[in-house]
């Protein structure tokens, strides 16, 4: 990119929110996804949704790659900007402009962090749901670009359930608003909803609309003990056979149960195969009512022992030492890549048995854990990228898991989204037609190809490509 | 259309699926919609997936209009051939596939009756929630293209939030499948969703998963009549703000009022300006409590008589009574035109006393009622299609009302779709950018436009055009 370019940029954000020198590009250079890195061309951080639309004029006037990201914890390499280019960081647009009560709706910048969303809405007997695992660092707006699930998405949805407006700019600068505030609305495409889960691909999201709920006034947290990992994926299918929606099912294997206890040291049994984390909420009558029966299921599915949380802090403990699930396994090796083959619920046991043979199969060390109550499993493999040979194993490992969430009519991805990680295994769920369609759908918003190119979908046949530090980078405009 | 188009649709769907006598054509010549009627060329209904991608082929390669529909009760002219060609009737393809227990999903095809599947999902214990006011012949192919509401969206959405997954064949005949039974699947862009509320434009659904929930156990029926018709709207918002989210609040103005119980008989008071007629689902526990909340909410917000349906069946006769206003305004006046302005809730007594204004400017006969709690209004005019004059009047005052509902931060349509009747009104809403882009992502399914040309997008700049019998009916192939 030269130095015209830069000064156009450093011209719209000030020169203190243009950077370009190595050490700031490095920070830009990848995301909270293992293996894959490569240097932007400039790092531009703007104030406005007028900045944000001039700096995309620029990039696309030049045919310049914009890669909009805000904390980077996405897990595809979604944020890596793998063709150089320009990465745009929305963080600085991260007021929350209005929760209002009577519509029950909170509306805020692309850089608000997740967790303080929660709190703000909180506060005030509201509440939204979607609670992915980076919540404490992840903005909103990479929420809508990946729509992330979370541990709630069992009763409550993930992120596209409760974005009802959005303001975005297309690459040609245009910017445009869709949805809003009414509960119902069919004046044209759904734009809203095709924007979220986009993953930067098709415009830049400035402004966020999203729907709240009252906040449940009680949450009960049961903990189910296994000797057999089919005996708890029978429990989470009884209990909502027999019409009960918990709030969370969470499910974690024994070597998961293992790491996480030698992490967190909060006495769990390690002779066990299987542990389900479920928490009920609701109003308190329901809530005991509920876990009750949940108990009495666990208990005749073959639980050997089930415990309910006698306090809130206790159930708050269990929940975070799960939260912790991900701390802990990338304690065990330099590299934990971690996934989310998901498949309709009623198949998870197969699906958690076929991941113990797969890897079996390749040598790999892989830990299953994951939101067993919408059938969304996170295999975790503890692995180290410098051992070139084990990365492939893992690769192949991988790739066979994917095949066989598809076979048993799951998915690639769940929540984590497809990015650069998953782009050669995009055809496997939508086949060639499906993904010949979203290319066009892509070239209706984005006709220059600038918006987070080699994303979601792959440029060769070649799967899980890693890229190297310093490989990328082309120079552009 | 040649004769040897004919043959070829006739060789697809065998002679007595093809109709094309003046008699026959005619059937197809209107729906739901008042004022708007043409014939298409040629009728034809197919048995299968591949019998549609047959006909789609068919029409493509003769750049012939294609219009597909179910029982073609939809209200904005969705369904009504303005540009002639064929008409692709769904209501053949009406199995029910499955209903999956474990997964808590739904599968079946698009020409099965909205009831039908009610009936079926709640003879298990499990609920399909959008309940669109034709649902008893509505099928549901057609609920997918105009992303059917209902009374309960208020409380458990609209249509778009239970369709998981569809198979749709694209004007090329080629057949895709989007989404499943997933709960998490971030693979690719939402097509799924895209495709609910395309009304038509971009592909013909032939198979739909729904998800479904369980059934709740118990239900109660609160009504409240009010003196003053801001204080009705006053409780709605209260009722919400003090974090009660009823499944139903439906509205009826003092005409509405009027005529509903001169049809019905059910003992309305008519010295009353306004009602509520809410409805709480959920535990026996919780809809005892919630009822009484909110029946101490009206009574505080002032409503004049607040009463609790002492029975189930007292319940039902009130909620059919409000099911029956569409009915008993269509016996006042030859022509009634229902509409669905709608406006984020807490602006329903601004935009029910706006539509007031409206009417006696324009001195025409308006009735409101609708969705309260999602702030969806039917303002309904009742007038004599003959009479030129006061058609005119109705168009402004329709025109203004519209206008009055994006001021408030409202739409042009909560649920029944743009079609023909509200393509000239689009543009309000979404501005001629978001039109445009939107045309893109129609041409990236349909190159050809040959998916019911002429709806959702105006053709010129007149709003509102009626389309008279025998004037359209072009020729083509």
């Amino acid at each position: 990119m030269n130095n015209e370019i830069k000064r156009e940029l450093s011209a719209i954000v000030g020169e203190r929110w243009m950077l370009d020198t190595p050490n700031e590009l490095h920070v830009y250079s990848y995301d909270a996804t293992p293996l894959y890195q490569a240097m932007p061309d400039a790092v531009v951080m703007p104030a406005s949704v007028e900045e944000t639309a001039a700096i995309l004029k620029v990039a696309n006037r030049h045919r310049i790659p914009i890669v909009s990201r805000g904390s980077g914890t996405n897990l595809c390499g979604g944020t890596v900007p793998t063709e150089g280019g320009i990465v745009l960081v929305t963080n600085r647009l991260n007021e929350l402009y209005e929760i209002d009560q009577d519509n029950l709706t909170a509306t805020f910048g692309p850089g608000l962090i997740t967790a303080e969303l929660h709190t703000a809405v909180e506060a005030l007997g509201l509440f939204y749901p979607p609670d992915p695992g980076s919540m404490r660092i992840s903005t909103m707006g990479g929420n809508v670009a990946e729509c992330a699930g979370g541990m709630r998405g069992l009763k409550y949805g993930v992120t596209k359930d409760y974005i009802m407006g959005l303001q975005a700019v297309l690459p040609s600068g245009e910017v445009l608003r869709f949805g809003g505030k009414n509960a119902k609305d069919v004046a044209g495409y759904d734009i809203t909803k095709l924007l979220v889960g986009s993953e930067g691909t098709l415009a830049v999201v400035t402004e966020i609309t999203a729907k709240l709920l009252p906040l449940p006034k009680a949450k009960q947290t049961l903990v189910a003990y296994y000797n057999d990992l089919t005996d708890a994926a029978r429990s989470v299918q009884r209990v909502i056979a027999e019409k009960i929606i918990p709030a969370t099912m969470e499910f974690l294997d024994a070597e998961t149960m293992r790491v996480v206890e030698a992490y967190a040291g909060i006495g769990l049994p390690l002779d066990m195969k299987a542990m389900l984390l479920i928490e009920q909420d609701g109003t308190e009558m329901q809530v005991e009512q509920d876990i009750l029966r949940i108990a009495e299921i666990c208990r005749r599915e073959g639980a050997t022992e089930v415990r309910t949380a006698e306090t809130p802090e206790e159930g708050a403990k269990l929940m975070a030492a799960r939260r912790a699930a991900l701390s802990a396994l990338a304690r065990v090796k330099p590299t934990t890549i971690l996934e989310d083959a998901t498949v309709p619920r009623a198949r998870l046991a197969e699906m958690v048995e076929q991941v113990g043979v797969i890897a079996n199969k390749y040598d790999v060390q892989i830990c299953t854990f994951g939101h067993a109550g919408d059938g969304n499993l996170h295999p975790t493999c503890m692995t180290d990228e410098r051992d070139k040979e084990e990365i492939h194993r893992v690769e192949q490992a991988f790739q066979e898991i994917f095949h066989a969430a598809i076979k048993l009519g799951g998915t690639i991805t769940g929540e984590h989204g497809v990015g650069i990680a998953k782009a050669g295994y995009l055809d496997l769920k939508v086949g060639t037609g499906g993904i010949e369609l979203m290319k066009r759908i892509k070239d209706a918003f984005d006709p220059h190809g600038i918006m987070n190119p080699g994303k979601m979908f792959a440029k060769d046949t070649r799967r899980r490509v890693v890229v190297n530090t310093h490989e990328c980078g082309h120079k552009h405009g």
